[in-house]
C-alpha cells in the first residue's frame, strides 16, 4: 500500500472528527489532534496518526475518558498536582505548560506531577515549548512494561523516555528526546507484521535470550541502552512517572493500543528551570558556546536538529500517512475515502 | 604488586594527611577523605584512594584552591547558588545537602546550582543521603570532554553521569549512578598501563572508528550507551553542569588528574523534590511494590544494592587498596611506610 499525503490542517479535521466520533469531547480532541499532528510533522510517526485507531477504541470502552478535565492542585510552591482523571495525557500535559512557567521564573524550579494519566506522545514537543518560554526543562513519563529489571526475563518497566530541552540564543532550542530501549517497539511490531527479522541487540525472547525473530521478541523484552544502565533508567523514570506522582507503575499499567482493560494510569512528571536564575545571566552565552562547538565537529549535528527541516517540508508539503492508518481513521470519522 | 589492607579509619587518616600536606585547609580535608574512603568502601575505586595523588597535585600547584570555602546566596525561593571558589567539590556539595531538605520541603521541589567546582566523585553517594532525608533527588555534574557529539570525532562532553536516589520505606534507599559511557575511562586507562586490549565497544580512536587498543582509546573518545542516544545524554548533563550553573563547559574544562592547566571549573546540579507533596503520600506504598515486583523476578537486583554488602565488608575488614596508590598517598603524607 502506498502513502496518503495529507496537509497539516486536513490531518488535524480528520483526527479530531475521529476522536469526536468515539466519546470525545472537542476540546480534548483538539489537544489530542494537535500532539499526533505535530509528531507526524516532526518525524516521529510511532506518536502520530498510527495511534488514533488505539486512542478510539480507549475512548470508546472507556478505558479512557475522552471527556474528562483535568484538576489542579497546588501541593507546594514549586509543585502542581493535575488529575487527568482517565483522559488523555495532552490536555492534562496542556495546562502544566501554561502554569509551569511563571512558576518557574518565581520559584527558580518547578514541577508538575501528573498523575491518572495516559499516553503522552513526544515528551520532547512539551519541552521544547518550555524551552520557547525562556526555560530548562525535562519530561519524564512511565509506560506499560516492556524492559525487564538487569539480570530478570519478566517486563516490569516502559521502553521509558527522558525528555530534555534548553533554549539557545537566536537559535532553535537544543531538544533531547529518547526511550531509555535500543529501539521503540513500534519497530518490533512492524516488522512482526511484515514478517521481516529484527537486528541482533534490539530484543530478548521470553527467555532472556537475544533474538532476531520479531514474533519472539514481541513476547519478550526490549533491550535497554547500556545494558544494566538503560534498565536502571528504566526503572529511575517509573519511580517519577509512577511512584512520585501516585499513578500505576509500569507493570501496573496497560496497553496503550488495545480498548480492553482498566486504565492504563501512567504519570508524567514536568519539570522547569528558569537558567537566567541559576547562572546569574551566563546560560544563554554558554548556550551558544556550545552549539558553536558541536557545530565546529566535522560530521555532528544537533541532537533533535532533524525535526526542523521536517516541519518546514511537513508545513509546505503535508505529510504521508501509510494508507492503513489514513483508512482506519477515516472509517474512524465516519468519513468516505476522498471526503476528508 | 598485591593490595594493601586498611580500616577506614586508617584510609581515612592517611588522605587526610596526604591533602593537608599539600595545601589543603584540615576543613577540606576531611570532606574529600570522607568521599573518598566512603567511595572505596562502596566499591568505586574509581572515585576512591586512586584520586588523592592528582588531588594533591592540582591543590600543590594551586590548579585547586584547597583552602576555598563556599559561598552561597538564594538565587530564587527553590534555588540555591554555591560558588565553589575552585575549591575541591565536596566542601560545596556538603553546603548543598545541609541546605536541600528544608527546601525541598518547603518548596516541594528545590535545586542547588554548583559553580568553580571540581570532580563530584560518587554522584550516587549525594542522593543517597538525600533519599535518606525522604527526598528524590537527582546529581549531574559535567566533566571533562571523552565523548563526542554523535557523528564526529572530536570528544566534547564529559563521561557525565547521571546519578539518582529515592526513598524505599523500611529499606536502604534505590541509588542509581551510571556514566553515559559504555565504560569508565578508569578501565581504559588502566589497560594502557598494563598493555592489554580492550573489548570492542568501549571506545574509537583519534579516527572515529572502533578500537580495541588501549593507547588509540586514550587518544580518540569513549563509546556513549545507546549511541546517540548516550551521546545527547552526555551533551544535555553538560547543559545542566555548566551551563545552567555559570561553570565550564566539558570541552572548556581541564584534566582532573594532572596538577598543570587552568583550574577545572565544573558544575553541579542537585536537585531534591519531596516525594510525599507531589504523590499525597501515595509514594512509599508504591515503593514498596516496585522493590517487591523486582525482586520477585528471578535474577534481578535492585541497581545499586551491591553497595550495600561492601560497605559492611569495608567497614569489617578494611578496604583493598593497589600497593601503588598506597605508597603514593603514604608518601604524599609525608609517613614513612609502616607509619599510617
Amino acid at each position: 500500500m502506498s502513502d496518503v499525503s495529507l496537509s497539516l490542517q486536513d490531518a488535524h479535521d480528520l483526527v479530531f472528527k475521529a476522536l469526536v466520533a468515539n466519546r470525545t469531547s472537542a476540546e480534548n480532541a483538539r489537544f489530542v489532534a494537535d500532539a499526533l499532528v505535530a509528531a507526524d510533522a516532526s518525524g516521529q510517526p510511532g506518536h502520530g496518526l498510527s495511534r488514533v485507531s488505539g486512542y478510539a477504541a480507549q475512548s470508546r470502552s472507556g478505558k479512557v475518558d475522552g471527556y474528562a478535565v483535568p484538576e489542579i492542585e497546588k501541593a507546594a510552591p514549586g509543585v502542581l498536582r493535575v488529575n487527568a482523571n482517565y483522559g488523555f495525557a495532552y490536555p492534562a500535559i496542556s495546562v502544566a505548560l501554561e502554569k509551569l512557567p511563571d512558576m518557574a521564573r518565581s520559584q527558580g524550579i518547578a514541577m508538575v506531577a501528573i498523575r491518572h494519566s495516559h499516553h503522552f506522545g513526544q515528551g520532547g514537543a512539551h519541552c521544547e515549548a518550555l524551552a520557547e518560554a525562556g526555560l530548562v526543562s525535562f519530561v519524564f513519563g512511565n509506560a506499560p512494561a516492556a524492559i525487564a529489571p538487569w539480570g530478570g526475563k519478566t517486563a516490569l518497566f516502559g521502553t521509558n523516555p527522558i525528555a530534555f530541552a534548553a533554549p539557545v540564543p537566536g537559535q532553535p532550542p537544543l531538544v533531547i528526546d529518547l526511550a531509555v530501549s535500543t529501539v521503540a517497539k513500534g519497530k518490533i511490531m512492524t516488522a512482526e507484521k511484515t514478517g521481516k527479522a529484527i537486528p541482533e541487540g534490539w530484543a530478548f525472547d521470553a527467555e532472556g535470550n537475544p533474538t532476531t525473530n520479531a514474533s519472539a521478541a514481541m513476547k519478550g523484552t526490549m533491550v535497554p541502552i547500556g545494558g544494566a544502565k538503560g534498565a536502571a533508567l528504566a526503572m529511575m523514570i517509573d519511580v517519577l512517572g509512577g511512584a512520585l506522582v501516585g499513578a500505576a507503575l509500569g507493570h501496573q499499567s496497560t496497553s496503550l493500543f488495545s480498548g480492553e482493560g482498566a486504565a492504563p494510569d501512567l504519570g508524567q512528571v514536568i519539570i522547569a528551570i528558569d537558567p537566567n536564575l541559576s547562572s546569574f545571566g551566563a546560560f544563554g552565552d554558554k548556550m551558544t558556546t556550545m552549539v558553536e562547538a558541536v557545530e565546529g565537529v566535522e560530521g555532528a549535528r544537533m541532537p533533535g536538529s532533524r525535526r526542523i527541516g521536517l516541519r518546514e517540508a511537513a508545513a509546505r508539503d503535508g505529510i504521508l500517512i501509510p494508507e492503513q492508518i489514513y483508512r482506519e481513521v477515516l472509517a474512524l470519522s465516519g468519513q468516505q475515502q476522498g471526503a476528508a
